[in-house]
């Protein structure tokens, strides 16, 4: 029995979609529509659920309403539409500014918030939706723009298991994998730092070594492959540092934090020949020094999941 | 046409990896058995080449030795067993320590260096051997150990081009995917910086993201599946970031700086939260700051290319 895929089944609970046939007796609401409600509300438009929309700038409205959407002149004119009210805007402090104007048109309906925030706030908002009769339900969108609605879409959630479960499928129009977390309202928002945090910081590099391959006369094209295989490595190394972590066992044979250390001075040195910034590389590099100093140098890189607490 | 697949004909020339049977005539020198140099010399050794090997610390080779490998006892007799010598260490400077107690040895051979460094120390190298009279073919090594003599291995060359085609046979040894990148000796070592830019901010923010999760209680295991999700959106992304790159143009509308600065923002909070130090994000950040302070705000996040330099 392959544990790997085990775990996938108890965690990753694929939803089929649904085809719209008859759908249309489920009314939804969309609060925000920058990109992401955008794609959001168009995945339940085109999925048959009839949706109201509300948005600060109500112009982001216009695509929408073509395809069928209903605009609310007000925030409670938008919770008022539906039972299931879905938010997603830049972040929580949004969401006060937004929410604070209709709380008590929310009482006994549904709240799914698709903003991303600290897994902390998230617990906040679970209380006060509590508080105010709310039943709460904290989602993470793990995908670009183009996954929703598609079989692509990754998109977690935590909170009441039976408010989730009375709501997965019209959530499913949304797209292909929704993962279900637990009742801890902070679990989806904890996967979602999480898994933002690799995401960043590749991305981070990525246009970093753009910039390197520029000063280097490399045209974008022409690393972008080679970028491509190298991500292609890195799920099978991410499975066997998972599996370090969680026994704390770091073993550095084929490949060491002091041969680790050095390849990330040589892209330093490289970076800074050309005049390019290198402060996020010098930070990765410090941590795995402090390891080093440590007596963990012939250790592998996963040595440093304990190397990134600051007391360490 | 689509011109990623134009260009990938043109740059990844795969090379079909021989069948063992008669290549036992071709001689190969493997100095450093490090991780990398155990891995290429066994990969060489499972090709039926005769194997020459040489390490500083002599007992790396055993293994080696049982499989067929010949132990030379100076680095010296190892350059003189073979026509080809490859070498494969931690950085330029043990090369040299290396190669300087036999240059006199290596002249009419080919020398070609697997050892990770800058561009610009690849093209000394390549001027010393020049002036030594040592054919010079620059590499790097794009994969890691368990791809080497497999398909999914990629490794890269430049340097002049008749010695790596009379080479190439036996450097498919090596593994799947070898790529010539023209003869510009620093060519190999800039992909390799750039593209190791990428790896190593991503495992930073891997393990930082293992840090995160397992203050949350979160076990390495049941996130693992979802940094998977998250490295298999990145390829696309990358690929536009690409264009966008080589165009100078960086549009925002599907997800933009100040959005992706929020994101970050979060991931910082929560991890500070946790006492986990988030010196890498903090500087990533900056550099997302630096261009939204500029008014590029509403662009998307590869308008960082331009960025990442300190004068910007
Ligand atoms: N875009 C993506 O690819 C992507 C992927 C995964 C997750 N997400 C997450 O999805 C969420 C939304 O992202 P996004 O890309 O759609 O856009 P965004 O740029 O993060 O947020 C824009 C939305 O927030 C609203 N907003 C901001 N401050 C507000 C305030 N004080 N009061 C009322 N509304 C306010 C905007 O209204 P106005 O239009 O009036 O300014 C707009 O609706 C974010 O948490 C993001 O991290 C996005
Ligand atoms: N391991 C990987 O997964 C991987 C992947 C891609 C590329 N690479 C690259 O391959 C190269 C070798 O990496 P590696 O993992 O095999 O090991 P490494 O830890 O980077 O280097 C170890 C090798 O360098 C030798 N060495 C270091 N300093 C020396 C000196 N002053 N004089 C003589 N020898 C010296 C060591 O000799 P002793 O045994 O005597 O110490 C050993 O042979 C590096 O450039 C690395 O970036 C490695």
């Amino acid at each position: 029995m392959n544990p790997s895929n085990q775990h996938q089944d108890q965690m990753l609970e694929t939803e089929t979609r649904k085809t719209p046939a008859n759908a249309s007796q489920t009314a939804v609401t969309v609060l925000g529509l920058g990109p992401m409600g955008q794609a959001l509300a168009g995945a339940l438009i085109r999925s048959g659920h009839s949706t109201t929309v509300w948005n600060r700038t109500s112009a982001k409205a216009d695509a929408l309403v073509k395809q069928g959407a209903v605009l609310a002149p007000s925030v409670r004119d938008a919770v008022l539409a539906s039972e299931l009210i879905i938010i997603c805007v830049l972040n929580y402090d949004a969401v006060n500014d937004i929410l604070s104007t209709a709380t008590d048109a929310l009482k006994g309906k549904t709240l799914i918030n698709l903003t991303a925030d600290v897994p902390e706030r998230a617990r906040e908002m679970a209380e006060w939706a509590n508080h105010n009769g709310i039943d709460y339900i904290d989602g993470a969108i793990m995908t670009p723009i183009p996954t929703i609605g598609e079989p692509s879409a990754v998109i977690l959630y935590s909170g009441p298991e039976d408010v989730y479960r009375s709501h997965h499928r019209i959530l499913a129009s949304l797209g292909g994998t929704a993962s279900f977390l637990g009742e801890d309202p902070g679990r989806a928002a904890a996967y979602d730092v999480a898994l933002l945090d690799v995401f960043w910081t590749a991305m981070s590099g990525y246009v970093h070594a753009l910039s390197i391959a520029r000063a280097e006369n490399i045209a974008a094209k022409d690393i972008a492959p080679y970028a491509h295989n190298i991500i292609r490595i890195m799920p099978d190394i991410m499975t066997y540092m998972a599996h370090d972590a969680d026994r704390g066992v770091y073993p550095g044979d084929s490949s060491n934090l002091i041969s680790n250390a050095t390849s990330m001075e040589h892209i330093i040195h490289a970076a800074e020949h050309h005049g390019i910034d290198s402060s996020v590389l010098i930070a990765a590099k410090a941590i795995a020094q402090k390891a080093i100093l440590a007596g963990h140098g012939e250790d592998g890189f996963s040595r440093l999941i304990e190397y990134n607490l600051t007391s360490s």
